[in-house]
């Protein structure tokens, strides 16, 4: 039997500000940092130890892994960065808070932008300031590898060959890994784990630095899961992701 | 022309104790976290950029390196971290202050172990708790492979692999490189680079926190070297770390 980590990062300063990130990099909050290590702490404390860490190229997921692995005193873990765990790509709507956003499109379009599996956001521009063409941590890859829109359904795409060529068999391999991550990249590795339909996946809520535990079987399939915190957090914390993105 | 940036660690809490560190892993002073912190911003602002990222397996070198690229926001950027750029094993003195070790010891014999390039202090015993057996971020390694004890000799005997299968195939490629590591693991590299001989590398002293710039040609032989920093800072953090060690 093999066991795997999943955490979401931290809040980010743009989950506070009620901003749609995408592959925005923005920082953690004090609170996202004390998640954090709280995390860390939790895990610790249930006696989990890794041979491997991954995280994306996104400072609010690294971060996150790193206060994490300061917690733990396991600072010296291999760390892979792997752009396919970034967030969904939100497309145009990057750097919009709600708002602005309900003012430009309407709430009903964005209710389909934020519900609906395989409807993405308007594209940026090719030539908008907001694309990742000449962001340096990109700079290896062909320019249609990167998006300027994503449904959940890209991201499932742009994911599932990380889990394929890169994860997967480092578990087989008998490696220990925790994975910190965002909301939507994490949700797509779930949905292949747990084979959840296209319409179910989009009401599963991720909360923020809550460690997530997957026992898998010697094929990869899930056998439980469940997370590490206190029931009553994971719960307040869920519902906090579920309302992110409503009109306050 | 390549360029590659060495940086030793900032202050240590052993550093300030004037206790012999070695394998120890512990960690930076606050003061140690402002010179880090003060490295990545010289670097960011002589307008470097970094493709890959070396440090040890010890939280003094990989907290300097993790706050240097949160300075620079290039946290994304790949960290491999090799035991073998480790500082000196201090042997039997791992732990020990001036004081402790110089009663023990005598004045004279504990000169002849910090000043000689191959005498080693006497080595751990293979049951004394301090040695690296059971440390899990060693497992990989053959027992014989962990020092009990080195002299700066055997420190270059084991650093010297690093440079030639990693580090010099990295820069060859034209990866722009950033090592965070020890006194004496950078000095073992910098005895190489610039062939200086086993008594003069005893003498030269690198200063905490301080990035120093390598040129090399297209044979990896340094052009010129230099320090980023305040010559003066650069001064007085040299005569800090010669004057480490002495009686207080």
């Amino acid at each position: 039997m093999y066991k795997i980590v999943f955490m979401r990062h931290g809040e980010s300063t743009w989950n506070l500000d009620n901003r749609f990130t995408g592959w925005t990099d923005v920082d953690l909050t004090a609170k996202g940092e004390a998640e954090a290590r709280e995390a860390g702490k939790l895990l610790r404390e249930a006696g989990f130890s890794f041979d491997l860490t991954y995280t994306s190229v996104l400072k609010r997921a690294i971060r996150t892994l790193w206060l994490t692995l300061d917690e733990m005193d396991l600072m010296w873990l291999p760390i892979e960065h792997d752009w396919r765990l970034n967030e969904r790509h939100y497309g145009a709507l990057q750097g919009l808070n709600k708002a602005e956003t309900a003012a430009l499109y309407g709430d009903e379009q964005v209710l389909v932008w934020r519900r609906s599996y395989d409807t993405p956001p308007d594209p940026l521009d090719v030539n908008d300031p907001r694309t990742s063409y000449h962001d340096p941590r990109y700079a290896g890859l062909k320019r249609e590898q990167i998006p300027l829109t994503e449904c959940l359904k890209d991201t499932v795409v742009r994911v599932m060959p990380a889990w394929d060529d890169a994860i997967a068999p480092a578990i087989r391999s008998g490696k220990r890994i925790l994975i910190s991550a965002h909301g939507n990249s994490l949700r797509a590795l779930i949905k292949m784990l747990d084979g959840i339909s296209d319409q179910d996946i989009v009401g599963l809520n991720i909360p923020n630095g809550q460690p997530l535990v997957y026992e898998l079987d010697a094929d990869l399939k899930p056998i439980r899961h469940y997370y590490l915190g206190d029931p009553a957090a994971i719960e307040a914390a869920q519902q906090a992701v579920a309302s992110q993105g409503k009109a306050r």
